[in-house]
């Protein structure tokens, strides 16, 4: 499975591509989009947008990640953030790619065992993780951590209690929909 | 002038054509996008840009004009707010339809004449001024409002004492780039 792992920002927008075969987990890309301040708003949506789906056609990953933060104190922070959150979505929808959200919370929990790790644990554990030598910025090991935690979401299964989901389904034949 | 002006939201996205020809103003399409609150909201996203796209395809607008709060009370609602607008500013630029924003304080007050008009008021002078019978919602008039806004903006010029680009033109000989 290849996982798009994106962390949205209008001013940095973080993405990393992640092969995982087993146990074994892969980088294929990752690095950020930095969008210029004196950029109009509307035009950075779609660098977001033109950049990702340069990013997906090289890649061609099999289901995209976001980090969504869902509460945040400054509205007019929010309205940005959504925004940027839509451009990712849409681009990756437009290429028939599922979009899973996941909250940072959930992110630095799933790949630090800690959910308020600091953005330098989380590059550490990415670093270890996925053997990497060279940093990109920490919007860039950012989105590399969603792509982790949703590998290790989809092989845990629903429920965390699974490795895969062949354990999971063996378990909940009766959950079945034929 | 073909303005499409959109008013949006993840729950109802109001939409109106209106072609402006010296001082007469034509209706050439209008409506809202209703969103079931049961679709996930990646889904509605993509269904706002979808049939935006159809629109943009029927009418061939030559600029967009949205309609944006910037402030809010809510910063959940504001992150949902952004990312409607994000699907509307994509899908306009998609199509390389410039866009403008306005608030609904400046849609409200270059329609009515007053900044704090209801949107019933508005829907009245929009029926009026547009010669409309048949309401499609107030979110399709309110739609309608901002791209008569955008309309009046255009025709008045940045300093709105001009009636036209060309009156603005030849009196400002000396702002003109060559």
């Amino acid at each position: 499975m290849i996982v798009l792992g994106v962390d949205p920002g209008t001013r940095h927008t973080g993405y990393g591509v992640v092969e995982i075969v087993g146990q074994k987990e892969r980088i294929l890309d990752y690095g950020a989009i930095d969008l210029s301040p004196k950029m109009a708003h509307a035009q950075r949506l779609s660098v977001i947008y033109a950049r990702l789906t340069e990013v997906i056609e090289a890649t061609l990953p099999d289901e995209c990640a976001v980090e969504m933060p869902v509460y945040g104190q400054n509205a007019q922070s929010m309205l940005k953030l959504g925004r940027a959150q839509a451009a990712v979505m849409l681009a990756a929808m437009h290429r028939e790619l599922p979009v899973t959200q996941y909250t940072p919370k959930e992110v630095k929990k799933s790949v630090t065992g800690n959910g308020n790790a600091t953005k330098q644990q989380v590059w550490y554990m990415v670093k270890s993780l996925l053997a990497l030598t060279e940093s990109r910025g920490l919007d860039a090991s950012d989105a590399l951590a969603v792509a982790l935690c949703h590998g290790h979401r989809v092989h845990q299964g629903p429920t965390g209690k699974f490795k895969n989901w062949k354990s999971f389904v063996e378990a909940n034949q009766d959950r079945i929909i034929e």
